[in-house]
């Protein structure tokens, strides 16, 4: 069998999500259907983990094995020709077969966008959380700084996560400010199911004063899903990039 | 009667363009929509000129009257409020009686977007056109020069400019290197109907050499549109600014 690896960048707006759904158009379907198109054969499309719906992609990255080896210059165009332009194909290389999308991966980084003035610029309205509130940033900031570590997020995801332990490392959390707002940086070694917008939400109560500052302890202890703030909607969060060891770069 | 000027960015992705049509979404109509609501009284909204179907503004520029003082600030929160996101109302300013959104205009500023390599950004997809073919930047720019000038447009326009003659002068035309490709900056004090789109359209067959760069002037000459290239699509096109006299200035 040949093993290929995709990075992918996608405009999540009109979509289900990464994951493959019955009655809903999801970018794994529409990757699954163009790649059966082109090499005539029904073929799983393994991604490093599933975006909700609504949520974009500069560089997922997904796995699939054929047993024939592919010309991946000629299946890149064919691929981008019948996906929707929302969706394309950044970069297809053949990669080792010990190379595993989701087990492979060390790491992820994704990013959260804010507009925080009153008006949103039209262009940037579905890749922004429009957030036009007092918000104190250096506060923000500060809060920020207590989710990183090794610690149990529990807290901080929904159910639905198939994992045994929801202790992860946040090993980066950035408050970054441009145009019209900010972005927070997550960087970490894995992300429980909603857990970025659940501290984003968070971070927001924080930040307008709604929640104390220290009461984030609490919550890390708490262990309880309803102890948090609402999850922040799905237009402002980008999956960056995934990390994988080195011996898998070219 | 009290006079404001409007200035207005948006996605021209999903509508028919700014002007009022019967059976169709237009900005204009969306905006004497929304206004009619607020201040209860059908009102005409006059734009510096119109932009076509899928065209994008981040700075157009209209006049509306009222019998009556209104108060700006609360009837820019509440137009915003009830518009789509995709048009938003950038200023609302008082401005005296003389004014008129087409008739006073002196200028105009143009942006035409072009990405030029394989792989379109998905997120740039609805702002960009996608033109992944071999292309002479420099012959691009060269050709773009013998635009300048106060000419006669006539072949660079379609029928449909409500206008006594087709001379305007072209004051500026750069090619200006950006991300993914370039930008064409147009600054004139007016624009013949389609004429930014044509000119687009006739560059590129230029840059891809098509047509020789000399045979621009025999097009001038022409004064017949189906001489010049095919109209660039709308989705590369912005029209970014209106300038007013200074007096009009606060």
């Amino acid at each position: 069998m040949f093993k290929y690896k995709a990075i992918i960048a996608y405009d999540g707006t009109r979509f289900s999500g990464w994951q493959l759904q019955p009655n809903a158009p999801s970018i794994q379907g529409l990757i699954e259907e163009a790649l059966a198109k082109v090499i005539k054969k029904p073929t799983r499309v393994v991604g490093a983990g599933r975006t909700d719906a609504g949520v974009h992609a500069l560089g997922q990255t997904a796995h699939f094995t054929h047993p024939e080896p592919l010309d991946c210059h000629t299946l890149f165009k064919a691929l981008n020709g019948l996906l929707p332009a929302e969706i394309r194909i950044k970069e297809l290389i053949p990669i080792p077969s010990s190379f595993h999308a989701q087990y492979s991966a060390e790491g992820k980084i994704y990013h959260y966008h804010l507009w925080l003035e009153r008006t949103i610029d039209p262009f940037l309205r579905l890749y922004r959380y429009h957030y036009p509130y007092p918000l104190q940033l250096d506060l923000m900031k500060e809060a920020a700084h207590l989710f990183i570590g090794k610690r149990d997020f529990t807290t901080f995801a929904n159910l639905g996560s198939d994992t045994k332990s929801n202790v992860r490392t946040l090993s980066r959390l950035d408050v970054i400010e441009q145009e019209g707002g900010c972005r927070l940086e997550f960087e970490g070694d894995g992300f429980l199911y909603k857990m970025v917008r659940t501290i984003v939400g968070t971070l927001l109560e924080i930040a307008s004063k709604k929640r104390p500052l220290d009461s984030i302890e609490n919550l890390f202890e708490a262990k309880d899903r309803r102890a948090a703030g609402k999850a922040a909607p799905p237009s402002g969060l980008f999956l960056v990039c995934v990390h994988y060891p080195i011996a898998f770069d070219k």
